[in-house]
């Protein structure tokens, strides 16, 4: 069987199937991760404090072209992606290491204007560049690995595990607003500059919701995750985690006038499965997600409920309150998409 | 100007530059931070003992070759070679983070015969694999990130920067069997079972030097790289590192009589300058290397020098105590080699 057939979540199953089976209960590093493979980042027990680690690769043709994206945003959105993960689990970063694959003939000044945006989001989030490693190539990736601890004394963070039915869902900010930009690049849509800064701002300096992550944990939020494959995708994870269904009002997504404006009905799909927003997506039962709005600096919208039934599943309800299907369900790169 | 006019050495050195203007002194995470680009591992003060991490990456067609490795050794090869500078920082690894490149017509039984090969090693070693990432991809790409800590409660770690002039330059094992062992699979030169099983054996499976790292730094050695591109240059990252230079006996080199059996005249060579071998190369005081040479698991060889003249070379003696000179100097995988 080809990776393209059982496509990226198949592969990471069978992958961390590997993996759990190879598990060696006297070393003490198996003993000390307390979440492997399956979540936003990995997590063991520190000296201390419980550690986060996380690696993501962005690659040339498959996640970016620098046609729409310049290499300073190319670097601060690589960088951005992991910071995303270790919102998600409500953690503070520290450390990063930088792999990039360089075809020959890259312009050093290329690497330069990377680099300054990963420093430059660096400096904004805390963290020290530690290291890294260069390789020749044949199209250009960047690989970032993430260090980090979990943002409070207790050791405690945030879970895809851990929805309960009954439990609200809600979103950081605002849904598709990246994947607009996307559109609007790619497409060379022209916009009024007010739409198209916003569409792009959100596409290529997509902001990690650190500060979010850390205040769920403290207003007792348990389950969280962020979004990176589309809303869907990743409400998805949380399903299959937690082993409960989900139920979302599209009326109640939050959607920016900007986006409206430019993609009237379409905004609702873009909202539902474009990818990149690196938003959190968590759930939790009403007082608390009541206690978030207050607490929050950032708009915190309720969209749905979980519920007990349709395990693994996710029903949307349009805004005459009617059940709808979607096939849009996020990306996967591996898959090969007939039409596209 | 392009990274291949730079070099991969040239490339990291900007890098770091970029990186070093860009410290903020402010942040705890910096201020932690007690090596960053330029030695084998990155090293942060922990809560308690020091952290090690360190990125390395294998690319399809620029490192690796599937006609003469097996996925089950790739995964092997790329986990040892992190685990390698672990072993030259003289720590103790414990987690691993995976990420693999992929093209869409993978099979998926070569990625489990991949981490097959990781799982052995880690097994071996006492690490757990803690998490991972897969990407489509256009050549595969296996990129280990990995973490540990110091093997002591002091807190103490070795270095490319502590060599002084008086020290004896030594290494572990043998030199050239990995890369003749490349040489005879490249070649498909025949050779008897006992002679080709030995090279393919160093070149495939290499065994980082983990115990041998820790028990450096017990004996007082401050100073050692391990040798992934080569004597050479790896003795050359010492030398500028160090502000120092270098004497080699060429006779003084620890040859395998399986590689001088198959290379004859061109043994010599490979051990200057052939990459993947994963020994160590330490340097330290006499009395320090004799200390060494009782206590060490495996074969010691002291082959020359440390001197403050020629600071930033190695000259080379040869049998009959005359100075060689060499253009081979190791691998830079960036660059573009005449008549390659």
């Amino acid at each position: 069987m080809k990776v393209s057939e059982l496509g990226q979540f198949g592969l990471i199953d069978m992958i961390a199937k590997t993996i759990e089976k190879a598990r060696d209960e006297k070393a003490d590093s198996w003993q000390n991760l307390l979440v492997g493979i399956g979540d936003d980042c990995a997590v063991w027990r520190g000296d201390i404090t419980n550690q986060l680690a996380k690696v993501d690769c962005q690659v040339e043709g498959v996640h970016f072209n620098l046609d729409i994206l310049s290499w300073e945003d190319l670097g601060w959105k690589s960088l951005a992606a992991n910071l995303s993960d270790i919102a998600a689990m409500g953690g503070i970063p520290e450390y990063a290491l930088v792999s990039l694959g360089l075809p020959q003939d890259t312009d050093v000044e290329n690497v330069i204007s990377l680099y300054k945006g990963i420093l430059k989001l660096a400096k904004l989030t805390g963290i020290a560049i530690a290291g890294g490693n260069v390789s020749a190539s044949f199209k250009i990736f960047v690989d970032i690995s993430i260090f980090g601890k979990t943002g409070n004394q207790e050791g405690k963070y945030l879970s895809r595990r851990a929805a309960r039915p009954g439990d609200l869902i809600a979103v950081t900010n605002w849904l598709g607003t990246a994947s607009a930009g996307f559109a609007m690049l790619t497409r060379k849509t022209k916009l009024e500059f007010k739409v198209s800064d916003c569409l792009r701002q959100a596409f290529s300096q997509p902001q990690p919701r650190l500060k979010e992550g850390k205040l769920l944990v403290r207003e007792g939020v348990k389950t969280a995750i962020d979004i990176s494959d589309g809303l869907l995708a990743d409400l998805n994870h949380i399903c299959q985690a937690s082993a409960v269904g989900a139920v979302i009002q599209i009326e109640k997504l939050p959607i920016r006038d900007e986006v409206k404006q430019a993609f009237g009905s379409r905004s609702s799909e873009l909202a539902l499965s474009g990818g990149e927003d690196y938003e959190l997506l968590f759930t939790a039962r009403p007082e608390i997600i009541n206690r978030v709005k207050k607490s929050a600096p950032c708009l915190i919208t309720a969209i749905g409920e979980i519920v007990s039934e349709d395990v693994g599943q996710i029903i949307l309800i349009d805004e005459e309150g009617k059940r709808v299907t979607t096939t849009a369900r996020g990306w996967d790169h591996f898959k090969v998409r007939k039409g596209d």
